[in-house]
């Protein structure tokens, strides 16, 4: 259950090794329960959907950011602000389409993976970091905005960066963009539907 | 494996929810692994051994802390040092035997059960933060100090704060130390062995 509004903690700031070493104790657990790397990422993503809807209640308090009138607005605000507060890094962000609804979040450094040099032998469909994924599709739906957040490129899989092929909304057909090939992970959000067309 | 020396980075700092909420899901994953309290809490401390050996290799490059010549010193750098860089709070500490090898470190607050209002139904031995335990326990064996590390007081088993009654070593039966009614943890640390008699 989420804490009431008057228990509100300090802002109190930590050391991220000890999340990226518990997070990696965490998937580690579900290789073992699952022997198909779908249902670990699959799993994942559920566990991090159930974490962005509690989670999001305090961004929101401690954030204090206001109300966004345009898809692009929120994202900025998960890279600049979420991203910053929760993993101690900014991903740059592209849109992706003309509808201006599809986002990549480009991370040059994935702290969740600084102590993960490969994956596990026979996990190479393993989304490591899914948990993000369903962390910013729980909290996007707490505010009542349905997305899809997938893995574009993950070095983690051997993704080859460079150019990345993404899927574009109008034509069908993949399009590519250019990326700094030192680039770790990218995240791709489309946003489905916002209230009140804001 | 551990991180070469010269890929250390920079000291990055997060808010803590995102690591509170996750470790909460690995808890959540292990109470549906395993049917016993025992067998969780006893994983848990297993993979907090691993965390902690992993983990104070970069605790004591990014601490620099130097060399310590008593248990109380280490104890002091665990509570002062480790439990701010990671935690983001610092425990007091009681020297709890003649011999000064028995302490206490008394967490007023516990972010880790932050956002957890009880135990799950059914679950009353579940050592919620048992991590915590294995972690000191293994960074501790990492500097050669055999250590037994468990909670004398937790406020989510329904511990009765207030006075509180802990092995003496040197008479066996059990004395009384006060504490305050708010304290949320207390860890209880032996330090069994330390190199060299220092």
């Amino acid at each position: 259950m989420s804490r009431p509004a008057h228990r509100r903690p300090e802002y109190h700031k930590i050391n991220k090794d000890l999340f990226v070493l518990t997070y990696g104790a965490l998937v580690a657990q579900l290789c073992k329960d699952y022997e198909k790397d779908e249902d670990v990422n699959q799993y994942l993503d559920k566990m991090g959907y159930g974490i962005g809807t509690r989670l999001v209640e305090d961004f929101l308090a401690r954030s204090c950011v206001g109300r966004c009138h345009s898809y692009s607005e929120i994202i900025d605000i998960i890279a600049q602000v979420a991203f910053k507060m929760y993993l101690g890094i900014t991903p740059s962000v592209t849109c992706n389409n003309s509808s201006k609804n599809e986002f990549s979040l480009i991370l040059e450094k994935n702290p969740l993976v600084e102590f993960v040099e490969e994956l596990p032998a026979g996990r190479s469909s393993l989304c490591y970091c899914n948990l993000l994924c369903g962390i910013i599709r729980g909290a996007l739906e707490m505010v009542h905005l349905a997305a899809d957040v997938t893995f574009l490129q993950d070095r983690l899989k051997g993704h080859n960066p460079g150019v990345l092929f993404i899927p574009d909304e109008s034509t069908k057909p993949r399009t590519g963009i250019t990326v700094s090939p030192s680039v770790d992970l990218i995240l791709y959000v489309i946003t489905l539907s916002m209230p009140g067309g804001g």
